[in-house]
């Protein structure tokens, strides 16, 4: 049947989808979620079909097609297509499989992987694969199999340094910029660290947003390889790189149900690092707020050292209190100027942070029998300015020049947050701290965020300032306050 | 935050969906999938955020409505709206809570289903909780507990008269139109037939589609009580009636993947015979189509009757031979023709369904103690006459004027499907003969269709006609000649 293609202008951001009439789709006994084969000269592409059903129904003899579709076909406004009835995509059958509690095979999951990854499922098929993975879990096999498709799927880069090593933490604390100071560390020790960070999704900043603060973070994979032979390591926005193509897709519906899929995760994780060919790795857990419990820090540790074995890597986990935010500074700015503090031994250094990376990358470096005193071998470099040196290098090999700690512009509409009482600070939030700093415009006004004078255990006076909100605007600074308030500004105090 | 309506001419079909450029979404920290709440004068609405991310990308500063939230702000192109974050729908951590395995109170049930009726779960959220009741399964008491509250959330129809039963078919047979038989003999023996059918979705015709070649199908409720009061039952299309409305949009999610979650179905059939206030329930699993053992078939019905006793609905479960199609005509005239014909008894009655039909109402007249011997009480009023008399009553009550089966008009363009050697009919395939009779047109073209000569077991000569594909115009012929020729004539004949 050929029909003449009507431009939707809207894309769906996912899979590829048209718009039938009911009449035409009668036609050819077409229905809603059927795929459809569409032909325009040489091009031809599979689509989901819709069919219109309200007042503003499409034409008879025309198809609306979203971006996607007029991108794939390169179709334009009242040309024509043919259309034919396509097959599902092979992976369906294995969701279904998966849904009734059988195990799947590699073949099996890379078929999925492979239609996850080229918007060939509805969000429908999709969602019941996560969902059916999530309900029914997921073997050891499993999960390495998914891990190795994964890999497969993404850029994979070879190094030839020696020996690469890769740290990732699970996430979920406000200011935790650790990687900023343990891989100029691990680098100057020796390591040799190819670190691609995420940007902020729900946080105040990624690693990759407050670095950007210091250089440039987007690289081609090619130009990776050299800035790793020049400055022994890296730290880069992974998503320049795509390491994982179907992680995006995934964590799109994990996120609206707060779905922590642990095979999904496990498998996200150490394909990234598999990409990076790292054999070493350390993994931080912090406790509190993604994973609640030391019982269900440990089984996630088992898991993680049964799929890193398979994998060949070795891998040194670190369970961390994850109660409360580290650092001072938390958004883009704030975070890069408290790193360069730290790295430079300023006396306004970060103590949590500061003792934080000492204590991982000790245990890092002892773990790869680097040394028997890590935290003493660790301090000293940092302490000697050998780490500064080392970041120094990795900022002008990624093209950046080198800033002070003052030359970070930070937002300069402020408000202080003051006690209300003397006492003992019993609590901070890392959720209503990530929030209000969010509100206030971090990420995306990277001046913005919030200063923290006071940690959980600090005294404090009645009036005295416990932490600071900056934006970059009157406007958003007020909305900053107010989102505070209603949050009881995140802060509990006891006597 | 104000912006102006972009109206987007497509609706979604189901839930309610606006578009935000990223730098809008941005300066609100929206995410896509976030809940915002929409205000325009007086009125108010929650819709689902997408995010506008290709090259033609929502304007700033506008917002695009898809047609259900125009529909419900009665929003215009260019008119100002006002956004906030909204909360996300109560049963989100109802969802949450099946997914991980827990049980649902009768409370949280009330709530999920509450928002699917209103549209206000996103696709990613109501296939979340599809496959968690799936994979997870249901307790008898959340059966029950969903049964219930899709009666109430449905029309309630209350009728004087007694005793109220019903009947049922799990379905898959092509053909298989013994509603029409069974409920006018029931209907004579003295029991009163509120039936609800539906219509086709993926089959050639489902009993109201078949039923509407006699009469009237769409009433609504306070008119099928008069219905009722005259002729003692009807036949009626239940989609006017709205008895079960999260139904469709269940339905939808569980079709692409072929997901018969059996919960679900139980709850959907029964909700539907308790808001009729069904005293007694006739129940035909065909083994074949959809239920494939004997096994499965006894563990399902054991289901029912649970279901049946909490409700207060006694049930007569009949498990029967769904292998091949029932009857001669496929297609909606084809069966309301061999329908008139049985109940005529007419020469060219089709055997296998009046032996069914009798057979089954029956046992249905022993269960409720009409009589010890069923079977002939059955068959007494069918071949008196007084069957045909009460199916006439009930016509002419739907609105409808007498016709005979001559006068239905069947499709003229005929192809005849003969035997290439004589022998045995081993198979008839359910699902190649509906996929025919489809493509030929049926069931928009209510002519179209297949008549069947011959069924399984029976003998047959070489070049002997097999069945007839009629149609009602040539195109529409021949794409049903190229299907069955595709799909092997969809017969198979032995020795």
């Amino acid at each position: 049947m050929k029909l003449k293609v009507k431009d939707l202008d809207i894309a769906t951001g996912g899979s590829k989808v048209v718009l039938l009439n009911q009449e035409d789709a009668d036609k050819l006994d077409l229905h809603h979620m059927d795929r459809i084969r569409l032909i325009k000269g040489k091009r031809t592409c599979t689509a989901v079909l819709d069919i219109a059903e309200s007042r503003k129904a499409m034409p008879k003899g025309k198809i609306g097609l979203f971006e996607e579709v007029l991108d794939s076909l390169k179709a334009k406004q009242d040309q024509t297509v043919t259309i034919k009835l396509a097959k599902k995509p092979k992976s369906i059958q294995y969701i279904r499989k998966k849904l009734d509690g059988k195990k799947l095979s590699k073949k099996e999951i890379q078929q999925i992987i492979h239609d996850i990854v080229k918007d060939e499922l509805t969000s429908i098929e999709l969602t019941t694969y996560i969902i059916a993975n999530y309900t029914n879990g997921m073997s050891s096999r499993e999960i390495l199999d998914l891990t190795k498709v994964m890999t497969q799927t993404g850029t994979i880069m070879k190094f030839e340094q020696k020996p690469i090593a890769d740290l990732h933490s699970i996430g979920g604390v406000p200011g935790n910029r650790i990687t900023m100071i343990i891989v100029p560390i691990l680098v100057a020790a020796g390591l040799k660290i190819p670190k691609t960070s995420t940007r902020a999704i729900t946080s105040p900043s990624g690693t990759a947003d407050t670095m950007e603060l210091l250089t440039n973070v987007t690289h081609q994979p090619n130009k990776l390889k050299e800035i790793l032979k020049k400055a022994g390591g890296f730290i880069v926005w992974g998503g320049a790189v795509d390491l994982a193509p179907a992680d995006d897709k995934i964590i799109k519906v994990e996120s609206p149900l707060s779905i922590d899929a642990e095979g999904q995760m496990l498998a996200s994780i150490m394909s990234k690092k598999a990409s990076v060919g790292a054999k070493y790795l350390l993994l931080e857990i912090p406790l509190g707020p993604k994973v609640k419990t030391r019982a269900q820090a440990n089984k996630i540790a088992k898991h993680f050292r049964t799929l890193a074995k398979n994998l060949k890597i070795k891998i040194k986990i670190i369970i961390t209190d994850g109660s409360q935010p580290i650092g001072n500074g938390i958004g883009p700015a704030l975070e890069a100027r408290d790193c360069l503090w730290l790295l430079q031994n300023h006396p306004k250094t970060p103590k949590d942070l500061k003792e934080k990376s000492l204590r991982m990358s000790g245990q890092m470096l002892e773990y790869m029998r680097k040394t028997t005193k890590g935290y003493e071998t660790a301090k000293k470099i940092l302490e000697t300015g050998k780490a500064l040196e080392t970041m120094h290098k990795i900022i002008k090999a990624q093209g950046g020049t080198i800033k002070t700690p003052e030359q970070i512009i930070i937002g300069n509409h402020t408000f202080d947050v003051t006690a209300k009482k003397t006492g003992k600070i019993k609590q901070i939030s890392n959720s209503a701290i990530s929030k209000i700093a969010r509100v206030a415009g971090a990420p995306k006004d990277t001046g913005a965020g919030i200063y923290l004078f006071k940690h959980v255990g600090d005294r404090i006076k009645k009036g005295e300032t416990i932490y600071t909100i900056h934006a970059e605007n009157k406007i958003e600074l007020e909305y900053g306050i107010e989102t505070a308030k209603s949050l009881n500004w995140g802060i509990k105090i006891g006597n």
